[in-house]
């Protein structure tokens, strides 16, 4: 499937040339996981399409949901399917192709130039950022994800001194080779924490009772925002931006808590630094994020929603409104299953087609201004921020 | 009226039979209240239209809001008005016609199957449950409010020790003839509240101060978490849900503290339990509630907004973005005057039908899509949920 | 240029007459500041038209935004240029006018009948108000802003005691001859402060503390609450609005801080008193502000938004859908260049207009109900409130 399939039927007519090319140019997925490499009986393949950690009510599915119907409608049809095929249907299609076959047709499908790949536990059942570029025709980059060398180094450290030491060598050496570094504390424990450096004093305790039981997750206050401290030193010191998931996601975090707007204080912090701070996720607090994004100069908004259809476009029209063009970025949010990366590519194309035509057709943007958007936001910010 | 006739005139042309029968089809009204059965003079009727407690201001009235535009346009008719009749024709009509009939128009107007009636205070001058169903021609069943049980209870137990006993056989007295639970301690109080269970010590020196002056409205946080988890205990020997509202409503509270994902700690500490979790209103907080219905298995939301025209559709589609199908229910809102029980299930098929329209145009869904959410939104889910 | 040309081009024609001309009638501003009398270089340009502090990344500029946009589409006309001029034909454009043509085109092209200016740092190279008002060819009203008339009382009270009874005599002779007080308490320290009045005793110990530093932005919240109560006591004496700037704004507040939900114990202190509250800006949370003055019978809501195009339409059609329409009221929100006066105004015309149209193309108001609402929203309310 070539990208411009990806355009909604009734579009392309009336978006000019130049705005049809930029949103068809292939895209830098600023934020996307690993996918699986195995076989996925039912089973299997249905928790990895949904939020929810138990099974769906009696006499419904979790393809009752508006990523299963997204999955029927547009990526039937990258298995020479019908759209809106049933599940059952597609699932045996998906079977009879094999993951390799399938994980090629939809990471290629997505029209992707570059995956930064968030490089989180290792799973032997999920593709390297290396193989979802070779799937997908793309370049790659890595992006650390800072719990999981937390993790590791909370695996192996000894003392609380240790620790200290382990995570600056460890956080370096792995930054050394990626393009960003991503905290996960919004969902760990919250982004309404306390902005200041914790003491060394302070670090040290915390590490030893941590010490005591490292397989547990992160959540002591005062080590996450160690971590945090540390990893603001290493992209101080290499350039890179430090980036935030906010917004939905984690099954433990209240919503409320991840709100970006709490990330104020610290983001106003790292001003000076000169360390730029990305907001990835944000919904439904996008609006609270734009705001963040229109005020402070080195924070940067994600633009990829991972929603479907009518709401995408009308996401990115709500930040089209608040944000600089200059501050926002595609991300699939994709992982797991390749489905989710082909969808957020295409959602976001359509949504920003949608949104665009609707600025031409009502005479505010000219279509050399769409274009620049859609470049912008496709790949030019990504390019810019990450130096790829 | 025929609940055809609901349909946006625009519309039924462009949408599917079968998706045009799933909007018309009777609805569960999940949650009203009682209807007033007395004649109401302008200065009675408009004050249960608002959301206000004074008057309007010099040279306007509480016409002058979207309920009464949509009450001018929608129920005028239904009186056999044209639409758009002035505030003082539609009042005198309605006193023409008197209050049984009028009550009768509008609630079978609304096209329902079943109301689930949240019995408040059984004011004399409201229909009862068993009224509202004989004047819409449907079903009824009763949701059981909390804070009135223990209003009762607390105007009777003689100490602190009885007080508990008499609430734990109170509502489970109540809860053998009713198919839900309700809480409204967002409005009491707030959904901030600590998620634990209060000790039984604290519970009787709690009561034991409340049993002082019983006519209080309850707003210690002892006895409103007493009364949840009292209410959790009959609601998993009954199988009945436990139901929240949240978001707007309450004059007392603050809006910010009725946000359902201040639900998130004590909403998981009932899943294991097997107690579904159903959140009310929510709006302007319902994406926050969307996320939990998504990913806690046991939680459900409301899709019934009380909002007018184009705001259901708008409200209605971010749900249908977010939320698994079989985790949104309908309800009118509806209660005080037949108006708003009508207006509910108007604005609702309006708002659906539009958001489904907006989808098969896109060809994002498939008309066999659309019809099952309708369902499933309309009564499926009520059914299965309240074993109706 | 006249007003008419404000409305959307493909409008005019699908709006009856009554509705036309009730959206070009002249609107009261009830929000804005002065701009700027001196000619400005791109340098001295470009931060006027952002929110962020800092220079734009490289290879972008601060017309690479929302705002930035709408001046090349909207305000190139007025200056004789074709709409999308590029920013540097706009910058030599305006600077061959000279900022007097440049401010009378674009003040009076906003079509105002009165401009209410919030008085703040009396900057010299700003406009006054009444050289506003020459310019726009408007009445002109002043608006006290309360943190200024604290800072000069801080830099001249010689002791706590004397700050005490000159904040009291300077705000009751300010107010004189004013028509409203705004507090900017949001975007000093935040709306979440204890809404009891501070004493006596805690305020001198403050103000003593204030007066070593009375440079310094006022962040004390006892001092902060001492003007609020203090400024409360002159409101009622002589029936002016209390005015609140909640949502985005201020560099140094977070967002949340700002939610006008925050507000609801203070706004329902002052409601025995007689005082009306208006809440200004609101976006993001404007669902919030428009709870509170749907319950409260004294709070009013802001419908002036400073977002662009579809945006506007958007918000404004969610105030529609939740605020009695006697309870809402336009503002630019314009100030420091006259561009975002006159987008302040077309961007209400054209959203109101846009939510207008969607409510009678789908029959859900009439012609006059839509006049009568254009009317109350663009000056009547506003008349009304501040007795114009």
């Amino acid at each position: 499937m070539r990208p411009q399939d990806a355009l909604p039927e009734g579009l392309p007519a009336a978006l000019p040339d130049g705005v049809r090319e930029a949103l068809l140019a292939p895209l830098v997925d600023h934020h996307c996981r690993g996918v699986r490499r195995d076989d996925l009986v039912r089973a299997r393949f249905e928790p990895l399409i949904t939020e929810s950690d138990g099974p769906a009510p009696p006499g419904t599915t979790h393809f009752d949901t508006p990523a299963g119907a997204a999955i029927r409608r547009w990526c039937a049809p990258l298995l020479d399917l019908e759209p809106y095929a049933p599940p059952a249907v597609y699932l045996a299609r998906r079977a009879e192709l094999g993951p390799e076959d399938v994980n090629r047709r939809l990471l290629r499908g997505a029209g992707i130039a570059a995956f930064l790949v968030e490089a989180g536990t290792e799973a032997p059942e999920l593709l390297s950022a290396a193989e979802m570029g070779r799937y997908g025709g793309a370049a790659v980059d890595e992006i650390v994800q800072l719990e999981q060398i937390e993790h590791e180094v909370a695996e192996t450290a000894g003392s609380g001194v240790a620790y200290i030491e382990t995570l600056e060598t460890g956080l370096a050496e792995r930054a050394a080779r990626a393009t960003a570094l991503t905290s996960a504390i919004a969902h760990h424990r919250g982004l309404d924490f306390d902005p200041a450096r914790p003491s060394r004093g302070a670090v040290i305790a915390a590490a030893n009772r941590r010490l005591a039981d490292p397989k547990e997750p992160l959540t002591d206050q005062v080590l996450l925002r160690h971590l945090l401290w540390t990893a603001v030193e290493v992209a101080r010191e290499r350039g890179l931006p430090l980036r935030f998931h906010t917004g939905y996601g984690g099954r433990e975090a209240a919503p409320h808590r991840a709100d970006p707007a709490l990330l104020a204080t610290f983001a106003r912090a790292l001003q000076p630094m000169g360390v730029p701070v990305v907001l990835l996720g944000c919904y439904p607090f996008h609006r609270q994020a734009a705001y963040l994004a229109a005020t402070l100069p080195h924070v940067y908004v994600d633009a990829g929603l991972a929603l479907t259809g009518a709401g995408a476009a009308a996401v990115i029209g709500e930040l089209l409104e608040l944000v600089p063009f200059h501050k926002q970025l595609f991300g699939s949010h994709g992982g797991g299953v390749a489905e989710t990366c082909y969808l957020g590519a295409l959602h976001y194309r359509r949504g920003l087609a949608r949104a665009l035509a609707q600025r031409l057709a009502a005479d505010e943007w000219s279509a050399a201004d769409a274009a620049r958007v859609a470049y912008l936001l496709g790949s030019g910010n990504a390019r810019r921020l990450y130096r790829l």
